[in-house]
Order: C-alpha cells, then structure tokens, then sequence
C-alpha cells in the first residue's frame, strides 16, 4: 500500500564502442503500477491503473472531475475494501464510495459518457457543450493568474518537489499553485490523470474549490482531459511543460480559462487567455 | 477528416532578459484531438479521445488488443457513420463495427472490465492472469528478436518518420518493426495507446497476426496496458523511449516477453528477456 516504486533486476547495455559492448546486471527502480477500482455503493464504476497512494483523493477527484458529484459533501465515506490477492494479502486496490443521502448514484459504465451525450454527431463542440453543462464554475470570471515570471519558476519546484519521489523516470506530476506561485500540492503517478485527480481530491476535501486563482502545472502535455479536469475544479490557468492539443486549446478558450503550453523558462507559450496574465 | 494538425493563434513568451520581456503573437501548430466513439452494431461500445486519421485500424486494434475479437476475421464491416456537428458538417468520428457470423458481442461498457473479471481481489497478478487468459498468442515461444545495435537504431527511424508529420511535440509515436530493423509501419497519435492499436490494426488488416519476432517500439513509456497490447498482437519484444511500469516488467515477465526501456543509443536498459537479444 502507497508503495510508489520498487525494485526490479535489469540488464544495462552500453554500445559506445559497438566492437565491446558494456553489460551490466543491475537491480533498477520503476514506479509502481497496480489498477485501482472505485465501487460506488458496492457496485464497480470505473477501474484505473495508477500508482497506489492517495487513493481517496484519487477517488474524489475522479468523481469530481467526471461531473459525478459535484462536492465533496456529495461523499458521505470512503473506504478501502478489504479485497486480498491470490496469496490472501490484502490489496488495497478497491476504494468503495458511499455517496451523501439524496445523491443520485451514476448509472454503471457512464463515466465515460460526458463525452457521447450530446443529441448531435461526437465531436469536439459536443465535448466542450458537456463540459460547459456539467461544470458549476465559471473560471471566465476569475480575473486572477500568475505574471509570466511567477509561471516561469513552477516547473523548477515542480521539479525539487519530484525529486524526493521519482527515481524512475516514468512518473507525471500535477502541482497546484497560487498565482504567487506557492505551491500547495504536488502529486505523482503513472496516469498523468490520476496525478490531476489526485490533487483536485486533495483540496476538495479542503473544501478549497472552486480553486479560484489557482494554477494547475502538469509535467507533460496539456490534453482534452486534463483541461476538463481543470474546469470542473474551477482552476482559471492550466500551463504544461509540453504541448497542448487542439481540443484543449478549444475547451480553454470556450470557457475563458488561461492555457500556457511548454513552459521551458525562459520561454513559454500562451495559447489562450492571455490576459489573465498581463498581456 | 485525417487532420492531424491544425492551426491556432499563441503568443510566445521570453523571460531571458526579465527587465525586457519578449512577447511575440504568432500562429503555432497544434495536434488534432477529437472523439472517436467507437460502435458495435449501432450499440456505443467506447470513446477514445484520438488524432484523426487510421480510423478503422484504430477500431480494429482496440477491439483486438482488449480481447473483444480473436481476428481481423471476426469483423464483417467498418464503416464511418454519418454522423453531423451542430453545423451539419460530418464529423467522421463514429465508426460502426460490424462483427462478422456466429462473433457474440460483448455487454455493453465491457471493454475495460479485463482488469476486473477475476474472482480474486483486484491486483496486478489479477490483471495479468486476465491478459493471459484472453490471448491467443504464446510470445514466450517466439525466440526471434533484434540484436541490441538494431535496436539501438530504432528510435531514429522513428524520429526520422515522425519528423515528417510532428510538428507540434505533441504526438506519440509507435513503431513496428522487424527483427532486421526495418520499420513495418509507423503511427502518431495524442494518446499512445491509440498509436499502438493503429498500427496493431494495421497489421490484423493485413493478416499478420501474430507478429512473431517482430519489435514494438514506443516513444514515451512502456506501460501496463501497452505491454498488454503487444501481448495481444502476439508482438515479442517491447522497447520504449522512457521508463517503464512494475506492471508492465511484471506482465513481460510472466508471458515470456522481452521488455527493454530507455532506449536512447547508445545506451538501453533491459527489464526481461534479455535471452531474445542474445544476452
């Protein structure tokens, strides 16, 4: 449980010099990858493979950030079902969700169905029309962001804050700021979604949201769903290390939020929503 | 259709000189993210967020690499839907399957229940045992694989194609190739699992199932459910650009498949089935 790396044997190969290649048998460390199931009131609703760790955080951020819940009051508990592996070990790969009385539970396997509940053809506008319906935050309204210079030092905490976890190089990290650029928390995992989910579930149980001002840093690429993510907490400024996509950019834009792609200091690109930056 | 990239405004930002910020508006280049809902006799089976483009084999690959049919022979028809957005355009981002005489189709929702299906509690041993179970492919049996210096060349033939379409830094890449180093078939899409089953459906198009000593190549990281691809097409050899999970050196280990990660020549790490390389 909360086991985020783990040992594993490895066979290093170097070809610098082709005519004597160097190999050496080395144990390694990788990040540890297990699927974690959320039950809502006993009943399987999504299965996602993370790295353990945070788990109720996980939970609610993911009901959260799918339109689920809309709160973490609408959460009455969370547990860990006592699930054991083929040995008889308890997993802890099972969170169960009780939801608050008067909350509605999800028809099974809906998760996924933001995206195909629209009347008309799939496609990105539908997206970004349920997004817009299922959000309670207009983060268009939100005036505050971060200068270009406070965004400039987060990938570098980021950064500092990553370096006590990954030893692997194989984790994604979501921090959430202020626009002062404090940071209030960091979370990592294999699913860069699951890192997002992670740090959202944080500060719901905080009672922090909507995340007014707020930044939400990843250290990759800013997709679809992770500015949906963003969205339904009510973050105005997603800023990523690497690339968005069109879909972000899109979703972003329709709804006012700041979106800031490869964040590589001294540069960075703004692709929306520049002015709650001072530009 | 097929767009891959598009493009939208951006302001880019340069903080070298802090007492004189640069700040230039110029239109940056984006990948394409778009919905592909993916229907099995009209009933909506799933939804990927994907890079347009290979539609069919995207469909193909999926519905193979998660077990839901043994064969490109299990499939009778695909076929875009009409659908239309709210201007009336069509989207292409339905496509219909059509499964072929006597093939049953699978519950709705189904399709990530693999992790889930086994009576024990949920853990990775439970997710590999489910892969096992589902495959029809014996890579264990396979002894073909590359010498380390041809696998060593792989992620420049990579590069070298993706340069052709990745302007954006945005898109993963997957190759397949063979144990000779000759690239089979290569695709780039937002999500990496989307690039692994186009070219898995590419290649179940086209017969070659399984896809005996043949190399799978990534360029981000080798995941579980990846490894759980390649499994699937019957692939030996997986080798990823960055790290990789404990799930996936787990899964690689107990079907026999060699896993080699941090492929970046002249050095590589491998994690299991160093035998195949001729270790």
């Amino acid at each position: 449980m909360g086991r985020v790396t783990t040992r594993t044997p490895a066979v290093r190969i170097d070809l610098s010099d082709p005519a004597a290649p160097v190999v050496v048998s080395r144990p390694d460390t990788v990040t540890v990858e297990e699927p974690l199931e959320i039950r809502i009131g006993r009943t399987s609703f999504a299965v996602t493979m993370r790295t353990p760790g945070d788990d109720f955080d996980l939970a609610l951020g993911f009901l959260l950030t799918e339109g689920l819940i809309g709160a973490a009051a609408d959460v009455a508990g969370l547990m860990h079902c006592l699930d054991e592996d083929a040995d008889g070990s308890p997993t802890y790969n099972v969170v169960d969700v009780t939801l608050a009385a008067g909350v509605t539970p999800p028809p099974p396997g809906s998760a996924r169905e933001l995206y195909t509940s629209s009347s008309c053809g799939i496609c990105g506008k539908a997206s970004i029309d349920a997004v817009r319906t299922q959000t309670r935050y207009a983060v268009g309204e939100d005036p505050v962001g971060p200068t270009p210079a406070v965004l400039a030092g987060m990938p570098d905490t980021l950064r500092e804050h990553q370096k006590v976890f990954d030893r692997t190089g194989g984790l994604h990290a979501a921090g959430l700021f202020t626009a002062d650029g404090e940071l209030q928390a960091m979370r990592e995992d294999v699913g860069r979604h699951n890192a997002v989910d992670k740090v959202i579930g944080w500060a719901a149980r905080q009672d922090r949201l909507p995340l007014a001002g707020c930044v939400l840093m990843v250290s990759g690429r800013a997709s679809f769903e992770l500015t949906q993510k963003a969205m339904m907490a009510g973050i105005p400024t997603l800023a990523a290390v690497s690339a968005p996509s069109s879909l972000a950019v899109e979703l972003a834009t329709e709804v006012g939020m700041t979106l800031v792609g490869f964040v590589r200091p001294p540069r960075m690109t703004v692709y929306t929503g520049g002015a709650r930056l001072g530009l």
